[in-house]
């Protein structure tokens, strides 16, 4: 810790997490998933930092759930239960998943035989055994299976090959964007098209011992959603202004902020500061809310344009009035591909720098 | 070049350069400055690369232009005149760029005293002469003083403080977004602005000897810039979707492509593959035109969803069928954004691969 800079010393743009902040986050998801008899395995991409995937199982998540081979293997030196929901194409990644520690328990979801038999061809070979959840829509349009008895196909061929075993089904339900008070229709939607995966399953015999689905956006309506077993958020955990808009946290649980200085006053009306696209991540929010990020500690002070490295904050809203040189904390619209941008996250308690982590499950 | 991976080898996602057509990039702006007499200074921040830098230089670059002081650090190694055209606030960024070798010709652009005074401060100590542009505002309102009155006050003061000396303005017409064929009028006010701009200096006794500016979009028609002497060209080198839609490259001219593996087939219409927003970056165009990219040899297939680790390309246009594990070279609106995704390129010429750079001036 002696090593560590001072808040005011680092140099910006800089990632922080406020570790109270952050706790508050973990100790709120894993009360409510213990009160509902979820099993809690959270996203990894959103931090790619091995010692906060060990807080998370500290803190009584099942396991972690990762979207690449990078995120799987340097996960696995604090895991032993990791999910890979991404179907792993291609006889590069098959290996590098299967050469995971033997401790680890693996599974994989995928929608197709294409990902599937290959997959089993070379558990069986390394004589490992991998788990499957077989991946539905529900609504989201982007991937899984559409109709239940694709569903089962695939369930079935599961069964029958070695290599593999069927855990069950998984699906994300990131077409739920309304927010969190008026996602009943929504999740009513998701809970018949999963009754429609689940009585095909049962018509062939098949009981799923896994129904992991969940989003950040819906996480504490997850109970709404009938079968499920198993809640997957990734976002929640640092949240950040989408979250927030969409009332599934407060302004105050934003954990996550880029620290940015002041560095052209020039045209009136607005300031611009050292963090654009390459730190806070370009991403819009959609349904005409502007902008792609706030001030953390004046959240109407909002990012109204982003180039590479400016981003420009709108003066309409505020009496404030920075100079350059001054610094300030913004949150982004969309947290996991701002930290993706990062070499670290620096954590602070009130404003002293207590850690630092390396981003390390960034790239391939 | 043995222990280069073929391109059937490389896992996905992963960077591609087309050498051939980066090649033929390279000489088309060179050959087009040396007919207009203008300095070419290429921006690094699109390739990041120390490597390419040199390339550049090798075919007629007078220097290299950057954006942080990382960039600066890294390109350093290959060249010996590096504009910063980014104000260095905060006295390590300062330290930073004072420290570069003493052999490179330093400049760095700003737009206000409070950037100023420091450096030249901090110049003075360290012996060290940095050259400095005055940003000015020709229409875009980002960054840059909009009033002449404004730069002749920092350019005076320049002149009188020891440790920086007037290079001359630098300005950046990224409002200029119209297609090639449609920018004379926008030029035409640029060279309005820029003429208020130089009479007011010429009445304080002021002579720039640069004046610098230009953009990808806008870079054919550089010429029409009343008083350009030096232009700042970043995308050009590898060119991207949003170049070719607004025609300063022909898609043939597109030297960068992020390959990707069909993955998912599930939803009807569609086929998702391996680059997501964390491969190809999430950056939408505009002025109503679809999409976050194109397929390299189809490029009436568009990228029409991006997730973190999911790209859907939509196939409504097109016959093609892909199945699952099938490979496809995606362009992306923006490559710098990608780019700075990339731990690595791979050069190819035709499909092999000759050459690996890492993308060295990441991060900060």
């Amino acid at each position: 810790v002696s090593a560590v800079p001072r808040l005011q010393e680092l140099e910006t743009p800089a990632a922080v997490v406020d570790l109270d902040r952050m706790e508050a986050n973990l100790q709120r998801v894993a009360a409510y998933t213990r009160e509902h008899g979820f099993s809690w395995r959270p996203h990894a991409k959103t931090h790619k930092i091995p010692e906060l995937g060990a807080r998370q199982l500290a803190a009584g998540a099942c396991g972690l759930t990762v979207a690449t081979p990078r995120e799987a293997e340097v996960m696995a030196s604090v895991a032993e239960d990791i999910l890979l929901a991404y179907p792993p194409v291609g006889e590069t990644k098959i290996q590098r998943v299967l050469a995971l520690p033997e401790v680890v328990r693996l599974s994989v979801a995928m929608d197709s035989l294409e990902a599937l038999v290959p997959l089993a061809r070379a558990a069986q070979e390394r004589r490992r055994r991998v788990g499957v959840l077989v991946e539905v829509d529900v609504g989201m349009g982007r991937v899984g299976l559409p109709e239940p008895p694709q569903a089962v196909e695939i369930a079935v061929r599961v069964a029958d090959l070695p290599g593999v075993e069927l855990d069950g089904l998984l699906f994300f339900p990131g077409h739920v964007r309304e927010p969190l008070g008026r996602q009943g229709p929504a999740l009513a939607a998701v809970s018949r098209r999963l009754a429609g995966f689940l009585e095909a399953l049962e018509g062939a015999g098949i009981a799923p011992r896994v129904v992991s689905g969940g989003s950040t956006p819906t996480l504490w309506r997850c109970h709404e959603m009938t079968g499920l077993t198993e809640v997957r958020p990734g976002t929640n955990l640092f949240n950040d202004r989408t979250t927030a808009l969409f009332e599934a946290c407060g302004w105050e649980d934003c954990a996550y902020s880029v620290l940015a200085t002041v560095v052209s006053t020039a045209v009136p009306g607005q300031v611009v500061v050292d963090a654009g696209s390459k730190a806070l991540a370009r991403e819009e929010i959609g349904g005409g809310i502007a902008g792609f990020g706030s001030v953390l500690d004046r959240p109407e002070v909002v990012v109204t344009g982003l180039s590479e490295e400016h981003g420009t904050l709108g003066l309409e809203a505020t009496d404030w009035r920075p100079q350059v040189g001054e610094r300030v904390r913004l949150v982004p619209n969309h947290v996991c591909v701002s930290v993706n941008l990062q070499e670290r996250l620096w954590g602070v308690r009130d404003d002293e720098v207590v850690e630092c982590w390396e981003v390390a499950a960034r790239g391939r």
